[in-house]
């Protein structure tokens, strides 16, 4: 870590003021370079208390992402054990598949302020702000630490979905397969997309788009798509969410690797298209019915009305009542 | 293209001697680049004549890989319209995938003279010497053409099995699904990789490589690897085999982009794996039996010993006599 990271690291673990002296020695640095560290991390928006005879104490953390904000508290095993932040980037999701080409290891974690060519599912471009919501990227390499891909894409959601809950008191609910509903509005989005051989997934990433403190969105996103602050009237600090996210999704996992759906019942608590009229695409026939139930497999069942039930596997559906439907 | 493929392209298409002066103005460069060119193209292995008051003439060009000599006389639509060759990469496939993400088109052709890290199925590696062997990549993207997945692993199969017949008179054959055999030893690997979400994929790499000219392998590959050149004498040149293959990959996804498996018939036909005993390993228990079939989904069907018939989707499948089994 860079001189400036232990710095920050000792302040946040330090009860009160830190001499630069104790820094120095504890740190094994000189006192320039304890100096330089404290300014730099005030001009990434760090309030530092610093008191003639006292020395430093760290008053407020902006909500900036670094390594060490994020591993501080962070309550995963292997999940963000390598943490890669950016500024900026194209897609947390593309930058997650690069880095894997050239090795990082299972469980890496991509965090973005901003992404410039954010991706939806199916191609579709995701809307990507900076400084207001919350980009990130898991890589998990299925033969490091089992995975059950089936389970992936719903574990996900629902891992989002009890974070917020836990989080921000709101009352977040899952939109099969695994878009995150505040009411009626879209808060999170998930693309979870492989790289595999024909009999062999070499690795999985799995993007997740938080809207977090977004005030506003496009006129034509602003039936569908709602922010944690634009219900609550509150902000939210982005690395704390990510943090509950990442300790869910950890649990979830390692729950299912061997094929454990027990996670169902608490999914189906929340999963908001479940009793409701849903419609849907297939071969270029147009169905509707009503959501009963989720297989084992984690499919949706939908009772038709002309009579009958069928499983939908994933796409396209439709539910009454969600994104202006 | 830079100055020295365009000199070089006039040169081949030309019949006889061409002056300096000629390739000056018809090239629209200074007599100085025409003259640079020449010495380039003959530092790395072309033999071009000169001679006073007549011009220069292409003798022999050598087997090194290049846009220009790719290109010449390719009779593809889509296929190579791209081309990137390297001296030395960690892997073609790598390398597809890499330039996919940063939009590498359908078709696009990645060829290495040699692999540092070649890779061969379910991650096992490849060796990859250079100058001898060939290797390349091709990347497709089912969005911007029709790919039919499930055939595209013995499609390719069958279009290096069909090239190397045309190409040097060898006996070849297919091991099911897509191992191309002379005699009894291997002489091209194939891995096909995709970049995939849930329900999309985004684009597959089909990774080949041949052995042309190896006059050796490693002790613990003798049994099993052969090339073009022990089996028959003599050695080939890998630009004219690799256009071949090209050729003939392009024509068989082309005719089952819609589904189409009339190739198989074809298939069938240098299969070595039918009419064989094999042996494979499902779910942990071994199974014996005599190959008899390839389905219409390109599946292997085996009547077992102990009688029925199996399907076998993937995986390793041991034939009698073919890698000194």
């Amino acid at each position: 870590m860079p001189t400036k990271d232990n710095v920050l690291k000792y302040l946040k673990e330090s009860d009160g003021f830190v001499s630069g002296e104790e820094l120095s020695v504890k740190l094994n640095v000189s006192r320039t370079a304890v100096w330089k560290s404290i300014e730099s991390l005030r001009s990434a928006g760090y309030k530092i208390d610093s008191v003639t005879n006292r020395g430093y104490k760290l008053g407020f953390s902006p909500d900036r992402y670094s390594e060490e904000e994020i591993k501080f508290g962070l309550e995963t095993d292997f999940i963000a054990k390598d943490i890669y932040c950016f500024d900026s980037i194209d897609s947390t999701n593309n930058e997650a598949k690069r880095s894997a080409l050239r090795g990082a290891p299972n469980g890496s974690l991509f965090v973005a302020e901003q992404q410039t060519g954010g991706k939806g599912r199916l191609g579709r471009s995701f809307s990507s702000p900076g400084g207001v919501s919350l980009y990130f990227s898991i890589l998990l390499r299925p033969e490091d630490a089992a995975v059950n891909v089936g389970s992936l894409t719903l574990i996900a959601g629902l891992a989002v979905c009890e974070a917020i809950r836990g989080y921000t008191g709101l009352n977040a609910v899952i939109k099969w397969p695994n878009d995150v509903v505040i009411g009626s509005r879209k808060v999170c989005g998930i693309l979870t997309e492989m790289s595999a051989e024909v009999e062999r997934i070499e690795f999985l990433v799995v993007g997740i788009g938080v809207n977090v403190n977004n005030t506003e969105f496009a006129k034509e996103l602003e039936a569908k798509a709602t922010s944690l602050y634009l219900e609550s009237g509150e902000k939210f600090r982005r690395i704390g969410l990510l943090k509950e996210i990442l300790k869910k999704f950890e649990v979830f996992l390692k729950s299912t690797a061997a094929g454990n759906m027990e996670f169902l019942g608490e999914y189906k608590k929340y999963c908001v298209s479940l009793g409701r009229r849903v419609s849907f695409t297939r071969e270029g026939k147009q169905f509707t019915g009503t959501a009963v139930n989720i297989s084992p497999k984690g499919e949706l069942i939908v009772k038709l009305d002309g009579g009958g039930l069928v499983t939908v596997f994933s796409g396209e559906v439709c539910v009454q009542g969600i994104y202006g439907q």
